[in-house]
Order: structure tokens, then C-alpha cells, then sequence
């Protein structure tokens, strides 16, 4: 049984390779080079279409999905994502940077980040970025001063700490009251800097954004979170007489990592969404503001393959055996930083029985250098394909150059045809920033 | 009480800032901005004296140090090392890329890795590389046949795996049997492969090479591997006439991250070996082998000193304070990865008390993005130069673009002088590689 078929879009053909919308992983490899990553355009699209089109159908006109690029920010993903109708939210002056290069119409990006310097707010300003996400209040009086000084309103929304434990992996748990993230909703400092904001010259708020975590399978955590919002909202409308014209749920929805993982069916979960956050509305008896979601993971996740070139195969005294790879912990640094969970398969030998209990380990000199320990695969000859299966999160956009590795190439496939969307590095480019 | 002033090069000036070899660290952030890597040239070359100088009093001619790049890797370290006489040890292609640029004597490199590729292997002999470390079967066969096809005998060692575990991080274990790392003395595989290598017309057997782990702050882990590798030795000469050149028994003294650490006495560690190892040839009746160490993070972690500027200061309800710098895990992803340990600074206000309890964040989109938590460190205001001490190893050559940020430039003091050793980067150059 080869359950690690786990994506929609992987198939074994006639030569017994594994092929990710219909291409040849081994043919792949030979062609570009291992390590790999591949990207599977129209998967990515289908996910954006999911967004897209069930909270044009489910929320108030304006809620829209954006794009979380600390995922996957690359040129070409902005592109594909403006593209579908996506907006954006990005973390950093770097992100910005790259999405204005790929041309990403910047009035709907969203300008996040727990510490933005002030050089990143006066970028952010004269990019012409949307909306800052202000998380706190240091944060506030330097976007107000700047806007001020600009003679502007910049339109912004508060990131607020609804208090909600996801029950998901403590480093990707970020609306716990604890986190280093936002104004907290339970003592009094998000009405304070709601306050605050509305006095000021230079702000102009739009409303109000929470996010509760990542990789979550359930809708309960983001309902909860919802009502929290939703009466914090009402509230400041009773009291203040401030309608928040947003609310931002964040992103969170969950990938499929491994064969026992659901199929996600993001469309149901934005339905049945959109179902509690009405009910809540109507008990609150005020209308829906427009919601916006920031998926990344499920957007890019199951899109993304790494390829591998198997080296040396290695049984130790007490009955373990290394599978080496040609990468590791720089491409992909989620097992030793997490431990997270990742499907491995021999795609050179897609349809022999996955007899073969080991682990799959980088080259590096570490021994964390672990890709996926205890795995299943079809026994491995030197030169095997090796590819890891839902990488298109998290990898590229954590990768280094540990002992000194260069960086894969990424590779968009779309349907038959396939193009370069990021380069490989080079040795050059590896030494360009020393100095002689 | 400063407690902070771990290292010797540390200290307080007039303003009350922190210095690093007489040099301010807040005046250097104005200069260069942050987040700032820092390296002090003097300090690397005391620890490289340390090494070079104690191994030729108490080992055999021909015995010498080699600087683990994995630790820092840039070309301005290979001229600091080799105008000290270390020789260097490095894991990847793009080690030796950087090297070679700098000029480094490659007769002097021992080329290591657990997965070396043909590609490698033969960039390497192109390079004119002294030593390849051969880590098992598969790569022994490759490196021969690659060194038959060019008609030469390529000169190497043998990685072994004494079965030693040195009591540090499971993740800097290298040494024990279920490593993936070398071939296992105590089932006979080294044995096999070291009778392999005597056979082959391509490879010159100089020795044998272990490693067992890293941070180690006593010398009992290196007495006992040593003891297994000299058995081995004698061994191997009793048995099959094969006299050893070399023993290199790796790395792994420890630095001083912490006030309750040790400072560390590389002259004394270095001396204890010495007289151990000559104990142990003496009873085994053998003359002493050149003895080779691979030192990095004691040559240049305590050299290296990281500097941010403060963000926002939060404290939560439940009465935890974050103070946010403007760097974090993609520069120095240890806490992440290991929770390793680090002393933390308020660099703007060194002489005042540490009476802050705060965890030190970072600025990515990411509960896990901590530099340090629970450390005590003088009151921060926003602008504030906040100062991670001990981080020449393993942070500029484990960084990475997470949240596409920039990574941080590196400065070498020398005395009172400084200089750009590795240019920050630009936004440009993270777009360098992505496809229009």
C-alpha cells in the first residue's frame, strides 16, 4: 500500500517513479540538480481559489484571504498570488521589498512584525503599504509620529492577544496571553490602545487583527477566537462609538504532513467558519465586519516537494540504518528545530514495498541534522531519488547555508511544463559578502 | 556585581557601555547598525596561539590544530588561521570554495563529511586538498576510484566511531555507536574498512580521525577516546604491519556562554591530553602518532559578541517581560534549536543592576524566536544596545533569511582598530536568486 500518496497531486508512472503533477521526480532531479525544491503551481492556485472564492461567498464584501508570505516569499509567489485575487501580509521590510519587485499591488498588503524598526515604517510608508498590523504601543506612537510627519492617516489595525491556547506546538502558539505578541484583550490593554489610536493625527483605524496558532486541524480554536473579537468589536462600538470596519482571524489552518493527517477541506472550514462568525454577529445583534484570513501553510504546504540524491546507507551494531541525503537541516530545518513530522520516499522506486525502517539524515556535520527519523521506504541504492513530501512551507524561507551549503534551486511546475522560480546558489554567491 | 564579564576582553568604559576589546559597543552599532556581528581578532589568535603552540610542545612534530569551519566560516577566518599555522578542517565544497579564496594552504585541509558527493570529491582533489576524512565504504570506494582515474593516491583518514557519549546535547553527540557518523571500532567495521583502504590503489591510509561531541569542559571524553583509537592503532600494526601517521581525535572543548561556566584553559586541557596520550602509548609500547585536534568553538565563540537594538518592551499579565531586539533566531538560531545557553547585556547601561528579569525575543513572526529567557539585565529603554555574548560559533554560519531578513554584517576588532569583515546584506540580495 503506498499511503504516502498524501497530496492530490502525486502519482507513480510506468517507470516506477514518483511524479508530482504528472512529472517525473527522478527525471526532475537529473535535469536541475539535488537538492531540489519543487512547487506545484496549480495546487497552489486551487488553495487560493478555495479562499478566495468561499469568503467571497461566505463574509460581507472586502473580507479577503492574504497570502502569510514568512511561508514562502519569493518573487514568483506574489506574482501567482496577485494573480488570484490574494492580498498579502508580510513580516518584514525584506518580504515588502520582494513583494514590490514582483510588482504585488501594495494597497492590499498587510505590514506585520512584533518589533518594526523605524526604517521599516518610514519603507513600509513610502512603498505604499495598505495597512500596518500595530502590535503594541511603542509601535503605534512611532507609526503615528511618521504618518505625522508625512502629513498622512495611515490606515492601520491593532494585533490583539484574544487568549487562546490551540493546543498545537508551544513554538507556533501565538495567542496564548504569555506570547510576545499584541495588546492583551482580558485586562484592558487593547481598549486602552484602541483609545489611543483613535486620538491620534496619523492613525487611521481600520480595526482589529488575532492569530491563534498554526498547523490547526479544527475550527474551534479560530471560533473562539472569533466571538472574543467579535465582543471586544461590539464593545468598542457601545462604548466608544468605533465601528471596526475589520477583523482579521490570522491564519493557522493545518497541512497534511503524514499519511494519518485528514485531508484538509479548507472550503468546509471557511464555510463552517463563516457559519459560527454570522450566528456570533446576530446574538451581538451587529453587522459582520469584513474577516480576513492569512493562510501560508495551507496555501504552499502541500504544493512543495524536495528532491533528494541518496549518498551512503549506513546499518549501525545496534540495528539502525542512516539513509544520507545531499541535504539536511539547512534546506529544511523543521525537524531539528520542532521535530515536525514529514513523509520520505524512495521516488526512485515509487512502487516496491516500503520495507526499508530508517532514518533520513542530512550531510552536515551534526548529528541533529535529522530530516525524519523512523521512516518507511523502499530499500535505497546509492543514487536513489529521495524526495520529502509537503515542503512548500517553512523550508525555502528558513533555509542557511550551515557548513556552508548552497541553496537549492526551487522549481515551479504548472501542469506539464516546469520553470526556474528561485535559482540555486552558487559557491560565488556564497563568499559575495566578504570582505578581502 | 557584573557577572556579565565572562571573557577577558570584555569590560565597562566611562559612559557605562559595554566594551569588547576596548571598543564601544554602542558607538560600533551607530556606526555600523544593527543586528552587528562582532569578532575579536585577539582573542581568536590567543586561542589559536593556545592550540599551536601547546600541541608542538607536547605532541609529535607534525601534530597541529585545524580550525573547524563549520563554527565561523568566511574567508577572512582562513587568513586569521593560517598566519597563526592552524591547519583547518572543512565539511563542504563551500568550505573549501571559501578557503581556497582566502588563500588557505590547502595541503594543510582535512575534507570532512558525512556524504561527500562526486561532485565534491572531485572539486576537492581539483583543489589540491591535503586530507579527505573518509567516512565510510560507499565514499572510500568513490574517493578511490576517483583518485584511480586520475592516477593518483589520494591521502586520507579514516573516521571511526570509539562508542564514547560525552554527556553534552543529544543533538552535538557524535561519538556514540548509533551515530551517523564514521565506522564502529568495537564490531570490527573499522577494522574492515581500514584493510579496504590498505588494498586500494587510489587512497594513501595517513591515520585515523573520531570525534565525540562538542562543549565538553573536561578531558575524560577525549582521554578514553584517545585510549580506544591508540588500541586500534597498535592493533592494526601488531595485526597487519600498518603504522599510523596521524590520530585526530576531533573537537569539542567548551566555551564559556554562561558566568557559572568554567573559563576554559585550552593550554591546561591541551596539556592533561598530552600527558595522557604519552601514558597510554608508553603502556601500549607504540611511539606517540601526530596528534590532530579540530578546535572551533574554542577558538571563536568567546570572540564573538552579537548587537541589537531594543525594540518594544511588553510585560504580560502574568507578569513575564519581553524585551524584542531587532534580530533573533534567523542570526542565531541556537536557542531555538538547542535552548542553549547565552549571557545577555544591556550594553547602553552596563554599569547599572541587572535588576530587569526579562526574556530577550526576537523580531520574527514566531513564538519560538527567543534569544534568551529569564535572563537579568539593566532596565531597557527602546534604542537601547542589547549585547548577546559568546556567539562567534555557530550563529553567523547557522544564519539564515527567516522572514527574509538581511543577515547581519560581521566586524573584526583588532585592538583598536575595525574593519568589515563580512558586509551586511541587502535587500537586494535576497532577490538576487529569484526569477523574473
Amino acid at each position: 500500500m503506498q499511503d504516502f500518496l498524501i497530496h492530490p497531486n502525486l502519482n507513480i508512472n510506468e517507470q516506477g517513479h514518483l511524479t508530482v503533477s504528472g512529472q517525473d521526480c527522478v527525471e526532475l532531479a537529473a535535469r536541475y540538480g539535488t537538492p531540489l525544491y519543487l512547487l506545484d503551481e496549480q495546487l497552489v492556485r486551487t488553495n487560493c481559489r478555495a479562499y478566495v472564492q468561499t469568503m467571497k461567498e461566505c463574509f460581507p464584501e472586502g473580507s479577503m484571504p492574504l497570502l502569510a508570505s514568512k511561508a514562502l516569499s519569493f518573487t514568483g509567489i506574489y506574482k501567482i498570488a496577485a494573480s488570484e485575487g490574494m492580498g498579502t501580509d508580510l513580516v518584514s521590510a525584506g518580504e515588502l521589498y520582494t513583494a514590490k519587485k514582483a510588482g504585488f499591488p501594495l494597497e492590499k498588503a498587510f505590514f506585520h512584525g512584533n518589533n518594526k524598526t523605524d526604517a521599516d515604517i518610514a519603507f513600509a510608508m513610502d512603498s505604499g503599504v495598505g495597512y500596518f498590523v500595530v502590535d503594541n504601543l511603542h509601535e503605534l506612537i512611532a507609526v503615528n509620529s511618521e504618518a505625522v510627519r508625512r502629513g498622512i492617516r495611515q490606515k492601520i489595525l491593532l494585533r490583539l492577544t484574544p487568549g487562546i491556547d490551540p493546543h498545537t506546538h508551544k513554538a507556533i502558539t501565538t495567542g496564548t496571553v504569555d506570547s510576545k505578541f499584541g495588546s492583551v484583550i482580558e485586562n484592558g490593554q487593547a481598549e486602552e490602545i484602541t483609545l489611543q489610536a483613535l486620538s491620534m493625527d496619523g492613525i487611521d483605524l481600520r480595526g482589529f487583527h488575532c492569530h491563534v496558532g498554526s498547523q490547526v486541524f479544527e475550527i474551534d480554536p479560530f471560533v473562539q477566537a472569533a466571538e472574543i473579537m467579535l465582543r471586544f468589536i461590539k464593545k468598542m462600538q457601545d462604548t466608544h462609538g468605533y465601528a471596526a470596519e475589520y477583523c482579521n482571524l490570522g491564519g493557522g489552518f493545518g497541512a497534511r504532513y503524514l499519511p494519518c493527517h485528514p485531508q484538509p477541506d479548507y472550503v468546509s472550514y471557511i464555510r463552517a467558519l463563516a457559519a459560527e462568525v454570522n450566528r456570533i454577529c446576530d446574538a451581538l445583534l451587529m453587522p459582520c465586519p469584513k474577516i480576513l484570513l492569512e493562510p501560508g501553510r495551507s496555501i504552499v504546504a502541500a504544493a512543495g516537494t524536495t528532491l533528494y540524491t541518496a549518498g551512503s546507507v549506513k546499518h549501525t551494531p545496534n540495528g539502525k540504518t542512516y539513509v544520507s541525503v545531499d541535504g539536511g537541516m539547512p534546506d529544511n530545518p523543521r525537524y531539528a528545530l520542532y521535530e515536525s513530522p514529514y513523509t520520505a520516499v524512495n521516488a526512485s522506486r515509487a512502487q516496491q514495498e516500503t520495507e526499508l525502517l530508517c532514518s533520513v539524515v542530512g550531510r552536515c556535520c551534526e548529528s541533529g541534522d535529522i530530516l525524519q527519523e523512523n521512516v518507511r521506504i523502499a530499500p535505497v541504492q546509492r543514487g536513489d531519488v529521495i524526495a520529502v513530501l509537503t515542503t512548500g512551507a517553512y523550508n525555502y524561507s528558513m533555509a542557511s547555508n550551515y557548513n556552508r551549503l548552497p541553496r537549492p534551486a526551487l522549481v515551479i511546475l504548472n501542469g506539464e511544463q516546469n520553470r526556474i522560480g528561485i535559482r540555486r546558489e552558487t559557491f560565488e554567491d556564497l563568499v559575495r559578502c566578504d570582505e578581502n
